[in-house]
């Protein structure tokens, strides 16, 4: 019989990994959650490995097998794996019962053609794509309270899309007309291998453009806004600190629009959702009132013709972006106040 | 008898003046310049305040007043004040015979109401505005290099005005769509004086949108691309590192192009022109290239429709966009190869 | 009748305060504090002057007097104010039969001309002087948990003496020899007022020392470790981050020890105390180890000889450094687990 | 027929190495250098594989061998490259009648069993090791103007033996008494190649201390200072920026001393060595007034004693740390200005 609160986790190893651990370790609802991972360098535990966890992170560390998950009475998984690594090992654990908070892109579209033109790869079999709830629980927390396999959405497409649905949904944007999604993101979302382009030197004092119409994220926006890829033009910025997006979203709006009534738009959608802060007209969000959150921070400016709308969203591309995020939808798969473990 | 090759430099205690020190030092074909401030505090030469000029960049240090600069033989004068204060000088250093570079916003439009509208304060006398060249040289070269008053521009807008006239003059941007300029800045173009806002550790690890419809270097972009207010959305971002600017900078075309020819039609207009470098298609420049030079580098992407064109444009707001670009329009002032100095 | 679960704070404008706000608010043990500032700009709750607590730190924003903290029911009040302020605030609070923990430096030393010389102001009255418990939980917990008054000490002071007592209580430091401290903080320890060198591009890119031979947190390093002022080198660095102090301390033995023994001298002086934890001899703590915890990390190296010491000692100059050692002194005061609230 | 003003440079790819590109390529008194590198990836010129060259540092590069350099004209090799590749370049290099500069460790030893004990590895020939000049001007140049080899320093090391010289040539520092070296540098001095360790997200916001008691510099410090090895303490630290090296050395004097004589010491000891700035007593340097300069700016503080000792020596690690002192090197060697092109 597995057990919904015990839990495993692979891929502690990376930046979502470990903050998965933080968040895990101190969650009141659960027993000390397993952590697998490749290759275990003879440590049996988890501050054995990661210094930081000594004195209040004690939890076991085991080498990584399906089988090793599967026997343990665990009842949900936690993959902070790449998406090549996902998808394998999604599919057995699923079958041998478990729930799955999925971190990677490999079971984020309904289209297998879709994962495959952007990922260059042979997509997860059809029934566990169609089968995935879309882990954004301020739109889908009823699909993920019910999933057996949730897919965590990408850090970009999560601060974008929940920027945009309040005005797609509304049908407040203006037809034929572009969607400038300008994101900057910290170096942490780049995760942990070291990279010639991710050494501190290449990266401090320095900020550039990347993935200009090709980053990986766009077909989740474009899927859950219901906006074409004709119309969403999305770029990705790397950003000389660790933690945090920003994206600045640039939206022409049918009819004009007055301060208020948009900010009472965005307030009625997020109602009742507490991880969605909207804030007031005439105030923007900082990386720094988000960093080490769960919090998406929106805030706005509209122009002088009520026409030209500019939306800037703020979340930590770990909390919220990732392991926060996946908490969240873990909470609601127990059938617990979704903030749990999230303060 | 005024002579050119005598510079009189005020406001050297701010960020831009401290550059074109460091600059105008080295200059082979000026005498040693003269620093005017308005409180010495007893020292006399330069390196007695900023330490970091010991033992290669002694000059006279001065206290300011309109008379000790007309009296001294100087030629030229660089004004690196705020715009009040440069509306002060400007003129009376004009009447007696001097050339001006002004580094602030005081003589930027020729509309007085302009001024006004977006300084809030009385503009300087029509007579100058009327006169004075706008000072980016790969626009106006001839006109800078016969002006008595050239009007230093803004550090986002030289960076935004660089990447967008190839476009406007040649007149590929579709009409009634919105030119979004996405402009991120270090923190130094903020100045020096002790801000909340500007405290280290509030920007370090921070990223914040300000300014967005509202910043003053807008009418700069709308007067020399000749887009309409109605048209530019133009944001400003302060990003956690001292000196940099990256605009990103979202078009629309007219009618679909190859990357060939958008390549073509960018290394055409600046053909001649050094400080600007285009970059390859497929390449996009990044801070650290233009990090203490005087270069604007311009790269772009193109989606697959050919229609929508995303342009990056990267300078340093102390090089390029201030003092650099100071002394670039000086050795045109001066009829010498406009990159003394600046290598 | 006051109540000792009912908690005043002031001063949460500044960084201490703001971080004391973030762990009280999540205490377990108590009820929501109130907080008192000088200036309240019309807010009447945290949550609006301070943005980051929207949504989950709502807490009453009252304007400080003596009166209006002393009519409450408040039982502990922390004062997270500069010492001219804790020095005119704690006397009243305490003879209303509020209990104290003050942050600044006070009521930190026994003798009032040690305030005297080093803070150049007459110190606070002697009754209190020598009332004040000094705020080291791993050392004088018993006078802690009874004190009406806790002298919070100095970030780098922590960082010294807690490296340093388990050889002075040990008499294993050679007579006549330097005891070394070479620190280093990040730039959140100088405070939250606006300053030329605090400036961000001062400090960002920069390194410097300061404070040699004349940091007031000298007096404490010499009466908590019994050192001799002449025995004792201390000096302090600014380092381009927020937050974290690491000390560098270099020490020479009496006679030739082995790893084992420095090691075991270390984890038999704090066994049983959490909030220290020694590092295995061959590794180092670093600062992101302890960051945003109230940890005190210490590891050393020691020479061939066995005779030549090195500590390093890291901790958050905000956590253990400050707020957190505050809130751990009050667990102690009010005889609950004292890593309450500091996981 | 060699030409000393013709450089070959081989490991371009270094930061070191790009710093050296940047003094060469403006250096007046040299024809433009030709730079080797082991795999060109097709490229034939600098500015191809360094973008940041483009537009003012054009030179050609080609594939390394012995043989390509050899069998050009050039007189003088600078080697940016580790210490194996130095060690097995030079000698066929100095055979075939060229001058060289290495960079590395491999020759900076007199004894061999110093290099082996140190790097762990067989020595260069004897031959060399004894030829081989180091490479700091203000101390050997007679030496370096003479030599076909010489040794450049390591970074640290030219730091600490700068700032100690004065104090050991003129005999006054206490015996049998620690001097402490704690010093701190920027990642850059860790060199270009990806690690863990100096991921952006594992150095931004941390700091550490590593290499104590076991750095590869310290043999360097205790040959050119004559002091023992049981009398140096010498550690590093890695600081989350790029460039920049800060020592803070900590000295005990034989007998009492004023500032004005340590002032005066240090002053008459560097009279005529314009790249070692001395601070006068009651300021200190730091990083900022070095980073991207050839200075070694030294400060100090004397405690009311007279007779303990804080210095305080900074410089950038990639120019008198490294590239810039090996230009300076050069000039010695072709007998020009020793700042040419050190401004």
């Amino acid at each position: 019989m597995r057990d919904p609160r015990q839990i495993a986790v692979v891929g502690v190893a990376g930046y979502s990994g470990l903050e998965l651990a933080r968040i895990l370790l101190r969650h009141p609802a659960l027993q000390t959650p397993v952590f697998y991972v490749r290759d275990a360098n003879g440590t049996k535990c988890l501050s054995e490995r990661f210094p930081q966890f000594r004195g209040w992170g004690e939890a076991p560390l085991r080498l990584l097998s399906v089988e090793a998950i599967t026997s343990s009475g665990a009842g949900i998984a936690f993959l902070a794996t790449p998406h090549e690594a996902s998808a394998e090992l999604a599919p057995p654990l699923l079958q041998a019962g478990l729930r799955v908070v999925d971190l990677s892109g490999a079971f984020r579209f309904r289209g297998a053609e879709t994962f495959t033109s952007w990922y260059k790869l042979p997509a997860p079999h059809a029934e566990w794509l169609s089968e995935a709830a879309y882990g954004i629980p301020e739109l889908y927390c009823e699909e993920i309270a019910a999933a057996r396999l949730v897919a965590n959405p990408g850090c970009y497409a999560t601060s974008v899309i929940l920027a945009l649905r309040p005005l797609t949904d509304a049908g407040w944007i203006a037809p034929n007309t572009s969607v400038v999604c300008d994101c900057k993101s910290g170096a942490s979302g780049a995760g942990k291998d070291p990279r010639r382009d991710l050494h501190f030197v290449e990266v401090d004092q320095n900020f550039k453009a990347y993935g200009v119409f090709t980053h990986r994220h766009t077909p989740e926006i474009l899927e859950h806004t219901g906006l074409s890829e004709s119309q969403v033009v999305f770029s990705t910025h790397l950003l000389p600190l660790a933690r945090g997006i920003l994206s600045t979203i640039y939206v022409t709006l049918k009819q004009p629009r007055t301060v208020a009534e948009v900010e009472e738009l965005f307030r009625r959608f997020y109602a009742g959702r507490p991880m969605v802060r909207i804030w007031p007209a005439g105030t923007l969000p900082e990386l720094q009132h988000v960093a080490h959150t769960n919090f998406c921070d929106i805030g706005f400016a509209l122009d002088s013709s009520g026409r030209r709308l500019v939306l800037v969203s703020c979340l930590d591309n770990l909390g919220k972006g990732a392991a926060g995020q996946a908490v969240q939808n873990l909470n609601h798969m127990l059938g617990i106040e979704e903030q749990t473990s999230l303060q």
